[in-house]
């Protein structure tokens, strides 16, 4: 991957992921589910403890009883297949940080496919909902759904631009201290 | 990237990313770090509120500061280059989340580049220490540090295949239930 072009076609996929929230119709083939989660296994996570298990949700009426849980991932309703998190709930701020680690990579294994694809969470009492709709152990931790479907060609209405915009470099960016930008003549 | 061909070179990339704690010298040009950032710049937050900011740490006594206090990032001391982030220190849940996030696309923006990275934390007493040697305000978080270095040619010792091993599919996943495997016929 030190090639050049290489570098500068995986440089572009990776910054042009996006969240998708609207899907048109359509599965997902197994194998591609598959796929996604064997790049998901191998996240990194802190001492290697690989904090998660993932259910994999393909019934409809299940999808539908997500979807309506206090949080947001209601984008859920639209999707072909949801990826729902179960965390250990050990080391809870690690486990935080790991859990965005792994959903990155569904997402990006997901567009690397050619699937969209929306991470969200259900909150206060939607998490202990979806825990019991899926009878997942009290001992675990459920809040991240990640809803995959083929996206619609055309751009999704009420989707202005600027959400889905960033910030400037300038002020996000520091070189050395807080505050600080390039030195002179650094290259 | 629906190209099959080009799914499995993406897949296999995402896939084969693993921490790098052994470098070897060499400076990172300045326009690859200004290229991982760039897809740091456009990685996805809750509410896109993109709580982060970065350090680019090139100063090699500032590195060697960092990789002694308290926490796992011991690895700055070899790396050619560190970033840390500056979290808003605002929304903690959600922001260690997304901060697993942006840090997954910097280690995948950097490997893109042929360019090895190690995530750790500060911890404790480490946390505040790193924030006043990057004259960071006492409002922010800093927690993550990235280091960047080419990585050796061989394998690092000390680093046995265990350690880098992945649970298998069985046990972590699930279909529709937790615990639930496939169902008979399902494709």
């Amino acid at each position: 991957m030190t090639d050049l072009r290489d570098a500068n076609a995986i440089v572009s996929f990776l910054r042009e992921l996006r969240s998708v929230r609207r899907f048109r119709p359509g599965a997902i083939p197994r194998r591609v589910v598959e796929d996604i989660l064997e790049v998901a296994r191998w996240s990194g996570s802190a001492m290697n403890l690989q904090p998660w298990e993932f259910v994999v949700v393909w019934d409809r009426r299940t999808l539908e009883d997500l979807f309506r849980l206090e949080g947001y991932a209601g984008h859920l309703a639209g999707g072909a297949v949801g990826i729902v998190l179960v965390m250990a709930w050990e080391r809870i701020e690690q486990e935080t940080f790991d859990e965005g680690r792994v959903s990155e990579r569904i997402s990006l294994a997901a567009a690397a496919h050619g699937v969209g694809s929306s991470v969200g969470w259900f909150v206060r009492g939607g998490r202990d909902t979806a825990k019991k709709t899926l009878i997942v152990p009290p001992e675990r931790l459920v809040r991240t759904a990640i809803s995959l479907g083929y996206w619609e060609e055309t751009s999704p209405p009420g989707r202005p631009k600027l959400r889905q915009g960033r910030k400037p470099f300038s002020g996000m960016v520091h070189e050395d201290r807080y505050g600080q930008g390039p030195p002179d003549g650094q290259t």
